[in-house]
């Protein structure tokens, strides 16, 4: 449910609303019952909510909200918007949960809801995203960011860094990885048998033959050579400025971009309300909305649940997947 | 009419065949008439070329192709896609030829087709591109390089290096001058009397408040602030991957881009083939398709010519602007 003074329970309400009767599956939110009834007698939003017991199996329920509640949140101290460490510990209680569920074999797949990292450490938690904690709790080291946007798909290589130091955060093994990470989630999760990955340079033209920067021979060229000899389909390294034209065109089914802001820009220029974000490399699916809790406009009943809408029937139709 | 064995003859032939009637102006090519020809007769394109003497007046002649032919090229060693310093020679005189007809107060502007700059260099000039030689010729020490796609304006603060060099290049200085050339030419020759402008920050999330670099609060801040001072209507830093959404939302005349990839990555996703290089700083108007001399497909007839078009449309508008 994400952090219950943000937008999650408002974004996760409408999104179960207006899915259309054909994309009606079981959710299961993890979170609170005041909060979400709160929110849904706020905001006028009629959504059946099915309470569930302690569950240790998905699916659970019928099509629809099945909410197991955990019945942190109580109405006293409860304002939107508040930054109140006490939602952070709920909010990570309602992470720890789901984990518990999807690592002990239940099928499905997690979509998570913005929370507060500030008050979430505040709570005590080494908390620095749901993407790094998710990876530790499930024991993965190798793990990704991919961004999804109508039909492109972006791959991280470096992600919360400062540009200046994302030359030297490059390496051969850190490109390997992603793009094995992307090869086998087009591959596992995505349904896609031969995956078509392109792989970004990093300076101008592609470095122009060593004339603007040396990564793309000394690092990038040589990590796509050393995938390529076990995944067949890889191309790159490839102009920046010309990739992703080439992937909105179809050309590739993901582009293993090497740092935010160059997947980012073009991604979000056209898919700026609907982006979501797919965490790879982890034994369950993960999808959430790329946007945070939006406590400036929480309770207000103005927040746009279309990436959350996007993160739900992703993660629908990933985890239904034969 | 750029290097003669280049597409350069081939997409000016087909820009001005194309031209709509509404659209038909006096165009003025500086080059020669036996690779004109010889395209034209190659393509099949019937192009009715007026020739003109020497002239040291524009605009000249009648609507459609007129030809100042300098005679330089002759059939005996031509071919297409021929790496010649003698074509080279030969484009290096074309452009001179045109800055000659500018600096004399003609009115008019300047389109450029592409040349090869080894090919320049080899028959001993010092050229490193069109942009910066133009640049020299006319004393101007102050210019920039604006990328126009679509509805979307977008100014390089810094060009051709290596990305790990951007955040040492990036100066208060050289962001507020590409702030004030953006802001002069929107109000000059676009005729946008308050022209509004955003300007990215160069890290993720703009810094998210020094979190990630330092770049934006040290040196892109103080310099949209000392910009505000004497222009209005500026916004930013603004975080990269919102910016161009915005702009492409229609929320800035222009965008003021760190670096290379950061502006031309939006732009060339969606206006690949269409894209236009308009020199800022000049004393003249000059623009040119966003592409190379393509001597691996000259001859064949297959050059896509909406770049060329495209920049022949700007550079009429911009010069019957009044």
């Amino acid at each position: 449910m994400g952090d219950p003074a943000g937008i999650g329970p408002e974004i996760i309400l409408k999104s179960i609303a207006r899915l259309r009767p054909s994309a009606q599956r079981s959710f299961l939110v993890i979170g609170d019952r005041f909060v979400l009834s709160k929110a849904a007698r706020d905001l006028r939003l009629k959504v059946a909510v099915n309470a569930v017991a302690d569950s240790s199996a998905l699916p659970v329920g019928r099509a629809g909200l099945n909410l197991l509640d955990l019945a942190n949140v109580r109405s006293r101290g409860f304002s939107y918007g508040a930054d109140d460490c006490r939602f952070g510990a709920a909010a990570l209680e309602y992470i720890d949960r789901a984990i518990g569920l999807l690592m002990n074999g239940a099928s499905g797949a997690l979509v998570t809801a913005p929370v507060n990292k500030a008050t979430i450490a505040r709570a005590g938690a080494d908390f620095i995203g749901h993407t790094e904690y998710l990876a530790g709790k499930a024991h993965v080291r190798k793990f990704a960011m991919m961004l999804i946007g109508g039909r492109m798909r972006v791959v991280l290589v470096t992600r919360h860094v400062a540009l200046k130091e994302v030359p030297s955060r490059l390496t051969r093994e850190s490109i390997s990885d992603a793009i094995a990470l992307t090869h086998r989630a087009l591959r596992e999760q995505f349904g896609i048998a031969r995956p078509r990955i392109g792989v970004a340079g990093l300076n101008p033209h592609a470095g122009d033959a060593g004339t603007f920067g040396d990564e793309e021979e000394a690092v990038i060229r040589p990590a796509v050579e050393r995938s390529s000899r076990s995944i067949a389909g890889i191309t790159g390294p490839r102009p920046p400025d010309v990739i992703f034209h080439e992937a909105y065109r179809g050309k590739y089914d993901a582009v293993v971009a090497m740092y935010h802001d160059q997947g980012l820009i073009p991604l979000k220029m056209l898919y700026f309300e609907e982006g979501v974000n797919c965490t790879l490399g982890l034994p369950f699916i993960r999808t959430s909305p790329d946007h945070g809790t939006a406590f400036d406009i929480a309770g207000r009943g103005v927040a746009n649940p279309r990436s959350m809408q996007e993160a739900m029937r992703i993660a629908s139709e990933l985890s239904s997947r034969p």
